[in-house]
This record gives C-alpha cells, sequence and structure tokens, in this order.
C-alpha cells in the first residue's frame, strides 16, 4: 500500500527531515504541499497556499504531516481529521495539553490516526537504554541539554513569546527520551525557571525528577547559552549497575564505557516507518508524556529573572 | 451496604465539609483519621499520626479521603490504592498533571475507584446550566473569580510558594464549572499572570479561551485582591439566547433573569453520595480537565509583575 501524504507548513523541519524521508520510503507519496509563502517540492503534484483548498480538493490524501509552529497545529489537525485524513504531528504536538487531549478525542471518534511524533525517541541507542534500564531501579538522572540559541534559532521570535516554550523547545527533545527509557513514571518536583527580562520565556532551566524511590538524585539542565561545543546528554547509573551514557541527543550510547550505539541520524526514516505500522493497523499513537511533563514544569515552576536576551 | 472510610489530613476542609457529609449520610461510616497534628473528632475509633500505620493496620478500610495539602496527595494516594483502599481527592487532586495520571493508572491496575473531587461541580444550577446549554453555540462567557487572600487563606504561605497555584486555588473551581457546562471542548488562547514582586505564585489572571467558534467573547478574570463583596459569577450569553449567570460559585442560577436555582450548600453531601455510586460501580471518575486547564495556562501564561503581597 502507497499512502498518499500532503505535507502542510513547509519550513525548515518539512524540508530537511519530512521530505527526504518521504522520498526515501516507497510506502508513502508526496502529493501536496501546503505553505502559506507557497513554497514547493519538484514531486509535489499540487500544491496551495491555503490548507484547506488541499484538504477540500484532494478526497484521495491518506494523511497530512503538520509542521507548522504548535500555536496553529490544533486547528489544522481537527480540520484534517474531520476531513477524513490521518494525521502526523510535528513536535510538539499542539500548543496546550488541552488542544492535544481535543485531538486524541476526535482521532477516536473519527477512526482515524493521530501520531505524536518526539523524533530524539527514534534512536537505537534509546530503545537499548530502554531495554537495559527495563526492571531496575535508577538511582542518578543526568540531563544536560545545552545548546546556543542563536545558532539553531536565529532571529526566531515566536520561541520566545509567551506559548514559545523557550529552551523547553529542545529540552522536550531530552524528555522525551526520559519518559521512554526510565522504567518507572517520572515526576517534576521542583522546576526553576530562568526569563530574560526581555523576553516572555525561559532561556534556561534546572528540573529535580522523582520516581518515588527515596534518595535517588534525577534532574535536568537545559540551557540556550552555550557557545562552543553543544551538549545533548543523559547519564544514567542504576543500583547494581550499569552505568549508561546517552550523547548527541540519542544517538551515541556508551554502557560502562563501551560505545554500544553510535549511528548517523535515522530519527525521521524511522517517524515514517512507524508512522506505516500506525496506518497499516489503524493505531493512534498519542503520546502526551513528554508535552505533561512540560505543563508540570510551567505550573510548579519558580520565576528567576536573568539578564535580557539580545539576537 | 456501609462503606467504612478514613480521612488522610484533618484540616479546616475535612473538618468542615468531609466531617459532617460523612455524618450525614448512612452508607458511610468514619473509621478513622490520620492527622500529623493528632487532630480527631469523637466518633472515629481510630486515629493515628501517620497514615502509613493506618493504611497497615487497617484491613478493612474500605477507602480514604486525602484531604492534605496537594504537594503530597500523590505518594499518600499512591500507597493507598497499593494498600487496596479506594481513593477520594480533594481538589486539585495532585502536584502535577502527571502525578493524577499516575494515579488514573494505578487505579486501574489495582482495581481501586479514584474519584476525583470539583466541589464547585456539585450544585443543582451547574446542572441545570449544562443541560440548557447542550447542543447550544455559547457567544459570550465572562467568569468574574474576585475574592479576599487574606480573609480566605490568612497566613497560608504553601500557597504563595510555587507549586501553590496562587489564585489559580480558587480559579480552579471556576474552571471546573466551565469544563463541565460547556458544551464544546474549551482551550487556552491567552493567559496574563500578575505575580506579586514577593511571591512565586500569581495573585490575579486573566485567561482568554476558544472554543473553536469565531468571534465568540471566552474569558475569565481571577483576582484575589477584592475587599467588600466577593464575586464568584459566571455569565454566559448563547446565540438565539438564553442569557445565563451562574453566582455564588454555582449555587444560583439565573435564566433570562429569573432565579431557577438557588440553593443552600449541599457541595460535599453531594460529592460522597456520587463516591457511594462509584463504590457501588466499581467505577473510577478522574476529570482532569481543569487541572490539564490550570498547567495549559501556566505553560503559555505571560507574567506581568506586580506590587509586593504582604499578608
Amino acid at each position: 500500500m502507497v499512502y498518499k501524504v500532503g505535507i502542510i507548513g513547509f519550513g525548515k523541519i518539512a524540508q530537511d527531515q519530512h521530505l527526504p524521508a518521504i522520498r526515501a520510503n516507497p510506502n508513502f507519496e508526496l502529493t501536496a504541499v501546503a505553505s502559506q509563502r507557497g513554497l514547493k517540492p519538484n514531486e509535489a503534484k499540487h500544491t496551495f497556499t491555503d490548507y484547506r483548498e488541499m484538504l477540500r480538493d484532494l478526497r484521495d490524501l491518506d494523511a497530512v504531516a503538520i509542521c507548522t509552529p504548535p500555536q496553529v497545529r490544533h486547528t489544522i489537525a481537527r480540520e484534517a481529521l474531520e476531513a477524513g485524513k490521518h494525521v502526523l504531528l510535528e513536535k510538539p504536538p499542539a500548543a496546550t495539553l488541552s488542544e492535544l487531549e481535543d485531538l486524541r478525542r476526535i482521532g477516536h471518534d473519527m477512526r482515524k490516526v493521530v501520531f505524536t511524533t518526539w523524533h530524539a525517541q527514534y534512536n537505537k541507542g534509546v530503545d537499548i537504554a530502554r531495554d537495559t534500564l527495563a526492571g531496575r531501579t535508577v538511582k542518578r538522572l543526568v540531563v544536560t541539554w545545552k545548546e546556543d540559541v542563536r545558532h539553531w534559532h536565529p532571529g526566531q521570535q515566536w520561541i520566545w513569546q509567551a506559548g514559545g516554550f523557550g529552551v523547553f523547545d529542545p529540552g522536550i527533545n531530552a524528555l522525551s527520551i526520559v519518559t521512554k527509557i526510565m522504567p518507572q513514571p517520572v515526576f517534576i518536583k521542583q522546576s526553576d525557571l530562568q526569563f530574560p527580562a526581555n523576553r516572555d520565556a525561559p532561556i534556561a532551566a534546572e528540573l529535580q525528577f522523582s520516581t518515588g524511590v527515596e534518595g535517588a538524585d534525577l534532574r535536568a539542565v537545559f540551557d540556550w547559552r552555550q557557545t562552543g561545543p553543544q551538549t545533548w546528554d543523559i547519564e544514567i547509573d542504576c543500583e547494581g549497575g550499569p552505568l549508561m551514557k546517552l550523547s548527541l541527543g540519542g544517538r551515541r550510547l556508551e554502557v560502562d564505557g563501551e560505545i554500544v550505539a553510535d549511528e548517523s541520524d535515522d530519527e525521521y526514516p524511522q517517524i515514517y516507518r512507524r508512522f506505516e505500522e500506525l496506518l497499516a493497523s489503524g493505531q493512534s499513537e498519542v503520546d502526551e508524556a513528554p508535552f505533561r511533563l512540560v505543563g508540570d514544569a510551567f505550573m510548579i515552576g519558580r520565576r528567576v529573572q536573568v539578564e535580557p536576551f539580545q539576537d
């Protein structure tokens, strides 16, 4: 079966990741692109500046991949589901938790697949870490996610607005790995959020977690002010071993000092392979756990004002 | 069937509301109280300063009502469920959304009832409002929840700490009515939070909602600085009428200017009647919608610093 898919929102993530992943997978055909700016790849038969026309005109479109900024994802996804299309959602899947819950419900009611993608989860090292941790007690978890916002988000203003998530935009990738690999549910017990004086979103955050195990040391540091080498590491220490380190955002895994996974980036091809499986089985996959932790971090977060940030 | 119930946390809400509601209901027997301060009512056969002793010693206890501050509810509820007790949770049901999701899962796994109570929902006027709104389009919703924190929370420090919810402690009562009565799901589109310079929780909030209906005016104002008359009102205007006003926190309902409900406070007796139904059927009722809106309000909230608040 070849699924006809349309991309809605044709910005950087769609061009860099979704387009090549769809091209490389013989079970998907890129039928259409909807882009407000009128951008288009060569192979899309149909292009639209208004996604509503796409949903209305292309009756045989099977699915859409929604790659817009998060603020408009819910409205688009709702209309796509109501038009009978399956929906793949870039991360974060919506602007709020209530919107995501609504999409889960509509997908269920319409019998359409809703797929929340968390790209950092699609690494072999992450799977191995999860399998290694199963049944063990984690006594130490240290997440260090430090990158240079000027490099990764040059001039982007929406990430600094209220609802733009700030440093949680990359941080949620770390949280999506944590919720996938940890053998027990993880709760946020303390959250310190650093807001630049001139911005409405945090530039750094420190989180303390708990799984209910007494004496465990579980925490995360997110920082968007890291120049020079960038760090996307998760260290995990289990009772009775082993000592594990995931680095490069999940692509490399060391277990007791030995490298057991070190892959080139295969995240989006894996996402589309998973989407195939879900479409074939008609099952949705709505994983709200990473997003819920972000909501919790803001809800119980202590706000500290730090120096203004200039692009 | 008479259910043996234990109260955990015997502060103001337990003494003022749970105790008389249990006393007045012949299907419940107050068997035990666990209070760190050693407080006890006359009729409780057993009293404990440590709830863990209660859970361990009283094998025939059917259920517990958890009336502690929210920060410790999850741990207590988890242990109660694992000890085979049904659980009633005061509002808010946990410190974070992830904790509540965990309790839902454990209740399901242990086949025990988990009941999230939102006391403002248990008013006849709220039920009538919900029934009246079914199938209609709301074009205007204005929530005004203004009270004097010094009167209602004299000297309470935890409400001002990060994770103490601030003005959302009363505001969540309004949200629990909104989510119950509105005929469509409600999303928060904009949130402005006022933090006193010397506090880590908001003293006032303005929320803008959407249900996806274009041009509708849906909003809430919460304020903890209201001296004099206190206001707990919700006005609702439907396309083609009627015009409704819920006041006194849900106890009075006017429809097109006519009072159709004006009850004395029956919230907690109704909560225990509902608990009876759930226990009899073995069904949980985990309604996270009001709590999720609070998480959303903090996550997308814009923070404004206002003048320091002194008790």
